[in-house]
């Protein structure tokens, strides 16, 4: 079968064919690809920064966000069958360190994770362990399913404690910083501000809920936010940007006794004013890693139940595996959002 | 000025004539009753039930929903003025006991209540403390300003932990229940489930976002609750009849590891299995007691800020203050859900 | 090897002789039971109540606290090895269930309970999966090391929220109630009464940090603690009876906006007035099972570690396998509070 | 009356004399000076930095920790009268901001601080309203009664989450560092670990409750408290220093999952690696400002009741008032913990 992989330890990945994974353990699923999503860090895996060359060992199929149909099991798998339609968590857990045994498998010190320690799915059929195994609904659509994973980064970040009747300010509107608008719109959130110097972006988050939007470029963030919010501040604070000077002008941005969830990466360290930023107002600044395993899931799965979310405006294009460079390129060109590829394509 | 009044320690009221309030503190605030509504512990005090023979002195203005305009204010005043659209708290704490000093106002010790220990606002004018007063948005109807009280009884219940992507389950429909069914369909409750006896009032949940409604009359609601939820039951109970029988069937009706809030008011005991009604399945119990002074009413404010209640429908009846006990009677009658009284009218 | 056993469907057990148990999963660990302790549900196994029955397939081996010595490992364990000193969870999850993946293994729906479902610990050998293996400090005594299982609930129930600088109310000094004196005492609870109509027992308790005990045969419980606490009631509530008297006596004791844990397993209904007990009062209400698996061990490993627990006027009687019977005799007297097997005598 | 007072604009206090306060409000309470305590701000102030220049005008007697007896109180005073032992919250919160009004007075934007902005305690007798005295057992010893108030921002630091049965860093051991050391030990945590550049300092810590102590002149802090906790980290880092290189030390040392609480207040800005430090350990982290408004001193007054803390060894000196520029010196020194101003001398 056809797969994405990267092959050498350098820039770039190849197509290549590869023979369809069998049934190892015990807890073993098969799943036929239908769907496989795009995500940010297959781009730096493509480019194949630091954090992909500290731990990918070539030859790797990656590819870590997807949909499909049970095809096989293994011998001790109950909860999943043949044919049911699911999607997956990327993490797979030791199951065994201090994290794992206290309710934080998604800091597990031993992870594994689809894509890059393991074979992905940008392919045929992946291999996945039962409990990472997530049952879709028959009637969600497939590029809907396929990101779920990074919509349970944005259910972790928005939803850490309660958004219902609070201002928000979303920092950074990529895929995730989207998606976050649109569960804040879905929870009731009083007024959702949106920020990002992409206005093809800002103008997704006004169709995904945003209230306000700024653009750094043509306005002062942190004086239009006070100016919105009668000088106090946003209540809520997510950090989806990995950017320095949009940290900053989030923390500034935020009232006393606010909440901030930080999600985005960094590429240097962030030099903050402690007092004024952060103690002085009482703050309470959460860091957010991955997706808790699986009680967000079960959110995701709850939220979409609520048939809030309008997740469609995301998918900003379809493309066929043989395309990928080209999927790679259109999100390094900030023209799309999430790009999906279609393995029956 | 006219005013509905409690005049003698038996059953009904009276309309009669006092003199417009004056400024006694210099934190008083005089407001212009624009629109005020009937509560159900007002119909207990027309009754003359227990409750109420224990705190009224007669004379007694009652009411204690409602907005308007203030039209003076004491020497110490600062927060609000002349011409200010308001509504207001119904509790007057004390400010100096144990939980007045420790963030629990809303179950002060000696709490005097507007319409009971004090003057309430079926009339043309109400004194009020400049705490107590809640500054409206100017473009908010006066027949949902005068509601936001009780509305405040539901948000604390429905809101006391999150409901976002959760499933929520509201036993009693009366204008309470009926607005936590709106505020849990705002806040992105996954499935929303709705217990009456009157199915004029499952009607009106529907409207207000009740994907299901159970009418124990025609069908065996825990029955019926766990096959709508995989035989899991719901992860979030919401008391709000004070019927010993919904409040049973509730308990049975939770899933594991679920939360109940506890709100209706019983009129005899309540004999539960303990074990399998909250140990065994590891619930956790809230009584609800009031509003949170003031966290509760910021609350109100961001979610009518959301745009996202629909709370109309509950309003069923408009009538001048001579026809407060027709009023009473509507509300005895079942057929309407909150009644208002219009003193422009 | 000799064991204690469940033979006949009907009161009593008997002293079989069995074989040791070998390694079945990968997974499995074999330990050599050192020393094991006697529950109040071993009692209730020997009377055949009809939790037991509905439980039991006879022949069982029995118990279900212990510590001893690890002798055999299956292929997959890695994270214990033989020699280790250990204990362990009683409670084996099903691992794929809704609540064991939403972080509630300890209300699993397909438990599997040591010494009920599978062969338990009165006996030479017995095999755990590594999974419930907790291993102990070298130096942590034998009979400590067994108890920590039903340590486990008193650290759930009482520090399910934090009890430091605060008072603190446990109803019925049982092994469970007594452990939570202790811990609350370690804790830096600032008041501790313990409520118990044994005098042994509550002498134990005052042994253990009671600060204050009361005899309801002697003393008017709630009268009592409303003038030990300024007349507000205790801010923290441990039902651990299982009387419904002690039950009703605790929520009159509470004070307004605090928290009761409840334990204790009732042989009825419980009728509560709702409306006085919790909702006027503002109460937060825990139903507690078992232990977090496994969070609450490692509270347990953290409250040994700072050495401020002191438990051993809990262990009141040291006995050989061969006077079980004499164990569970000594239990109904009233007269031990923890019985504990030698396995070496 | 002879008074400690900022006379001029400038480095410096002066000894001067002035009239004893007199009732102007109506909840106003006059306070006979006992004890009062030096406070590291007393020594800002004396040198007169820019936090000192934005806030002080001339002539203030200064002074914010003490204890006494109330002389004289204000017509609507009742809950507290004459010869009550008394101390009292530093901070007067407007009562009528968004922070006042929901719950969060400690950070109210228009506060009052006693010794800053209206006369302080380093004299006989001081004003102030009754909401913010605290009444005091009347065995509680002055010095004891005089440190409260810091006693009070290293309790809120310590137990804005449970400590008990957790392994706690605290960076810097000045005055409240140390007695957070006390409050851990007070509190049941397992491992209790302290870290300062001044050993007289940590020997107060062990003294005062500290299992290990690290001087980072001659030890490598993170990597010991690395190896002293398996290579996981603290489970709890509060930052007490106000220094940049003790907060990085901090961050390293943290456990995945981990709260950090910071009240230290710094020089210069902290440039932190927030993906390694917060976000990948999806730590939690809370900016602590002064006591939460009154629950902080009900904690306060539990822990004393409690018996468990053991404040003495922080109390190192005790001068009459003339001797105040002194006490500014011994404190400079790093030879002084807490000095401590006694008005009977």
């Amino acid at each position: 079968m056809k797969a994405i992989a990267k092959t050498k330890r350098e820039k770039g990945v190849e197509l290549i064919d590869i023979d369809k994974p069998k049934i190892k353990n015990g807890d073993d699923v098969i799943v036929k690809v239908n769907t496989a999503s795009i995500c940010g860090s297959d781009v730096h895996i493509y480019d194949w920064n630091d954090w992909a060359a500290a731990r990918i060992e070539p030859v790797r199929v990656i590819g870590h966000e997807f949909c499909g149909e049970v095809v096989e099991t293994g011998a001790g798998v109950t909860t999943v069958t043949e044919g049911d339609y699911v999607s997956s968590e990327t993490h797979i857990g030791c199951g065994k360190c201090y994290y794992c045994k206290n309710h934080m498998k998604h800091i597990c010190v031993d992870t594994k994770i689809l894509g890059v320690h393991v074979d992905g799915a940008f392919t045929d059929y992946i291999r996945v362990p039962e409990e990472n195994i997530i049952k879709n609904n028959k009637d969600l659509k497939p590029e809907i399913a396929s990101i779920q994973e990074p919509l349970g980064n944005a259910v972790y970040t928005t939803l850490v404690e309660q958004v219902t009747a609070k201002s928000i300010l979303v920092m950074g509107c990529g895929p995730i910083g989207l998606m976050s608008v649109n569960i804040a719109k879905a929870s009731g959130a009083s007024k959702i501000i949106a920020v990002d110097i992409n206005d093809f972006r800002l103008n997704k988050a006004k169709e995904l809920g945003a209230d306000i939007t700024i653009n750094p470029k043509n306005e002062k963030v942190v004086e239009k936010i006070m100016q919105i919010t009668d000088g106090l501040g946003v209540e809520v604070g997510l950090e989806m940007s990995g950017s320095v000077q949009a940290a900053k002008n989030l923390f500034k941005s935020m009232r006393k006794g606010g909440r901030v969830s930080l999600l985005g990466i960094f590429d240097e360290n962030v030099s903050l004013n402690l007092n004024e930023d952060i103690i002085f107002k009482g703050l309470k600044v959460y860091g957010i890693n991955g997706r808790i395993m699986f009680d967000t899931w079960y959110q995701i799965k709850g939220l979409l139940e609520s048939d809030k979310l309008n997740l469609e405006p995301i998918i900003t294009h379809k493309i066929p595996l043989e395309d990928f460079k080209k999927g790679i390129e259109l999100i390094k060109s900030g023209k799309a959002i999430k790009v999906v590829i279609d393995m029956n394509k």
